[in-house]
């Protein structure tokens, strides 16, 4: 089959063909319907090799959807055919983080080599993929796999950072998302479907801006030395409820900090390498501020039923598995509108 | 292998021979260490065969502990002689309960055949059982599978109830723990090991009330007519903010309802067919009314993680296999104190 | 000044001219905007002698609005002229409940003598009204009173009842109203506003089947025989995760047993005077039943910041003061469509 | 009236005679039981004039007991001799987060010009004090109000960090307890008291851990290079799942963050003004790092019940107002053992 991997440190993605995969026991291979790609791909490629960790070759796609193709022995209660989505996140499945979902947070997974697919396990981005156990797939039932798939991560990142912060998103509350990009434009649909807060919109660019505002944002902010003024003047000087910082580089964190009120929840989401400094003297008083990662079973299921209602949509851009590489370059340049999504 | 099972509608248990089962592919088969009997067990086998539906032959035991005798194909992760619990509830495992680890509540299962292993499924009761999959193991490490298995149920059942009513556990309130047997007087161990309430216990035993005492109870206070105003006067006046019923029956229903305080927890835990009626002018404003059943597998981690703590025990007493028959008699009568197990 | 009294068993309102009330320390007299009937107020006047308890004459109204008239000694942080609403459910201000802000559940206003303006205090359909402390008013700022009042009772109790019930209100969840009134048509409003599950609205009336619609409600079930099949088809044979029944009688009490799900939340808030048998064998595995009262401090706050957004009216009928006996008789007689309010 | 002022800057206390003060409408005049000692009265003496702006002069004590002698007018439900203690962190009492009893994250106390009592408005450290509203008095009853008064911030304070990180307190868990000074012995006791966590507690000082031991610390590791190691050995590897700095240094804030758990909640409490670097790359993912401050209403009711239980206790020495000049100085110089109270 085809599959899109990255082979060699530094030399980015490739189209290869590779043998076709066979479920062990336990397992499912679904034939892939859609595929997305994600920053993080190029994040993991940009890695000198002293740092990278996910094995060569690598098959990318970590957002993955597909139809049943083939169950491995003593899989049960799932028919070929039925289209699913991937959750991504795996863990260890038994201790007390996976048994309640959070698989996201398994501290176990990294010393027993579990890895999420297209993040070290083969990924989506091929013809056919392996998923390792059914509690990883969520019916996608009449969902669109193209439209629908970038949610797995795109979707599921913003929605957990939302809903653990929810006690913060009480009517008259205000939540001011940083970065309007793949996940900050889904994350101001989830604010308005889930909430009815105040939503305050801040990116560098005028076109995101535009975005925000067509999904949903009551306020808009450009970037830049004023941001922190005027999200204060909009929220009677008593600053954010809730902080979602999609970006996460240290101008977005310090944007966060200043404008974050007392007893709010600040959730740095962009893995932009920039820190928080938190305490008494540098934090509002009972502010809390965390890095999430990713998200919980549950949560994944609520996200595709968010999309049933309608009340959340990405913006798409497909390609096939040929041009893989070529939405690969565009992503690493910013022109992408939305997310990518590769449909074999 | 020798089993215990319920062959016959209405002739009771018997221990018979039969073929020691296989594991198919994610299956593990524990080779028994201790299996709990529960009056549950005998209200099966006390239906008519009209209302029976748990099938025949039923091997017994849902409460069941051993260690790992043979992988099935797939299973990874586990090693051969490791000693487990198992959770009993189990349920689709993909569903939105389920993916959160309350396969207890899964509306799944039923139609999917899915059962608890012995109440449809094979149980413990054996000298062999199969255990589904591995997320429904929960490491026993160095506890005591004979000491400890009866939590799978008895431990499992109150701890639910009691931390789904955790918000009105604060210290100053007062919890009323009705029925100090199997479950309630693990309810009194678990109420005061996680929470500062005032304990107080409530039966028709004397035995019982010493029992209360000695596991932690602060207050006990007899069955019967002046029972609610005994509690009322215990109160102040204002009554309990959580009232856990262990058995069920109208009687007690009733104590519950007249003792539970404004904007209260009433949790009706014991299947004794009792109802409580609920409403604007007959309970307390804001009482909520829940008839819960089992528990979670995060619950049931952290049940074990008390016993580890020591701060939860269960009075056991033991039987041989051959014995089952004679225990599940005693048991009919009355005639055990705490938990009678079984050990192969 | 004038104002709407109960003051007679059996009599019903009059219009009447009494002394305008000065505010002693601490107190505030409010010049009243806007006061909202409501069917309680029936409740009671309905009441026969041996049950009635809140004092005669009673100056009506439990929904009221007002600007700062004057001050009494001591009242600080207030300003003449300025518009407030009334938080009606008085406690005692200090104890364990009303630290919290759930007034509504203070165990000690009974014994104290505490009770709402309109329910025993005198109430706010008069020229003026007295408030005992400032933490009961909560700033209107921009809001109609007019169109607002209502929310402090008709508002406040359904987001009190809804937001209790959160933790069901996930996505991909379904709510079921029963009966689209005065409560109903808001709680639609309100359930729409913060999540997005899925509302079943359920009504004798076509009428108000159609105001469901228009309010949000995605389905609509005339009440009757086929109703709870109807809502057990639109939820997959699973129930509603959430019950909310404004109407309390019955049979519409059956129904929200019939309909609600493994693990949901039924919240009975009409004062029909029917009853829900709560029972392992009657009610749905984990299934709490409640019935609420009114709502706490916060949650007032919050409602009226969701008025503020313009996701939650109510439709009103204006009166004057001297029409408000013609007002209660219509509100009497269900002529009245959404809520009538006097402004005096 | 003789009291405990700090009447020019760099000087320290001093015992002064003043007018004994008069409770306006809607106050309360107590006669002061008991006054706590606190090293932020410290903090703010030994702040520089550019950055003092607690007024001058300003009496001492922030914790405060005593028993009623005078009501303003208009103060209801209150009797003269009846002893209480002093909520402290006073707020608007009208705002959505005082609605809830959350004055201790009062946005508008500040620009109201609202302070607590021996932080801005006159504090305990008398022989009277006036107390602005009957809602920050909670009732003592039998507690003994010199073992009891150094719970209003000793004892609320670590229980405000500890049950806002309830979620992370799981059988099984582990808490680390950093600093055992006045607060961490008495976290300590609370982690222990409502909880089955696993209490890790660290220190520079082999007597404050023989302290540790004494309230209950499961294990105890003497801070500096090892202690690290040390706490990820106890935890298998893992980590705490919440960890409490009580000392706030930048020693003990770099610990915090090396022993904490994925997902798990990090309170500083202590003000020694080191500030945690937080981030994807910096902190364990999910885990959530915040600076509370003080506690409240409902939770001072709590701790005083938990008081009541006699699981929580504070190690006091007793001063009268004439010494205290020298159990201030005693405080400054490290030689108090637990808390100094001063008893009028």
């Amino acid at each position: 089959m085809k599959a899109v991997q990255y082979r060699e440190i530094g030399k980015g993605p490739e189209v290869v063909e590779i043998d076709t995969p066979e479920p062990g026991p336990g397992q499912i291979r679904l034939k892939v319907t859609a595929a997305g790609l994600c920053h993080s791909d190029w994040f993991l490629m940009d890695l000198p090799e002293e740092q990278y960790t996910y094995g060569l070759p690598l098959t990318l796609g970590h957002e993955g959807a597909g139809v049943v193709d083939k169950l491995g022995d003593g899989v049960e209660g799932l028919k070929v055919g039925d289209p699913y989505a991937i959750y991504g996140p795996w863990g260890c499945g038994r201790c007390h983080a996976c048994a309640q979902g959070a698989e996201n947070y398994c501290p176990y997974a990294a010393e027993l080599g579990i890895t999420p697919p297209g993040l070290g396990a083969p990924g989506a981005m091929a013809e056919y993929v392996i998923v390792d156990d059914p509690r990883h797939l969520v019916p996608l039932g009449d969902l669109d796999p193209v439209e629908t798939v970038s949610l797995t991560d795109a979707g599921l990142t913003p929605y957990h950072a939302i809903v653990s912060a929810r006690e913060k998103l009480y009517p008259g509350g205000v939540a001011v998302v940083i970065g309007v990009g793949g996940l900050g434009h889904v994350g101001v649909q989830i604010l308005r479907a889930i909430s009815q807060v105040t939503v305050i919109a801040v990116d560098v660019s005028e076109e995101k801006l535009e975005l925000a505002t067509e999904v949903g944002a009551h306020h808009t902010v450009v970037s830049g030395p004023g941001a922190a003024d005027s999200i204060r003047e909009l929220t009677n000087g008593l600053g954010a409820s809730a902080v979602f910082d999609f970006v996460g580089v240290q101008p977005t964190i310090d944007l966060a900090r200043e404008v974050a009120a007392i007893n709010s929840f600040i959730h740095i989401v962009g893995i932009g390498g920039g820190i928080l400094p938190t305490g008494f003297f540098s934090t509002p008083m009972g502010a809390a501020v965390r890095a999430p990662y990713w998200g919980t079973r549950g949560e994944l299921i609520e996200v595709l039923d968010l999309a049933r209602t309608g009340s959340v949509g990405v913006h798409v851009e497909r390609y096939d598995l040929d041009q893989a590489v070529e939405a690969y370059r565009k992503l690493h340049h910013g022109e992408v509108r939305g997310r990518a999504v590769v449909v074999p």
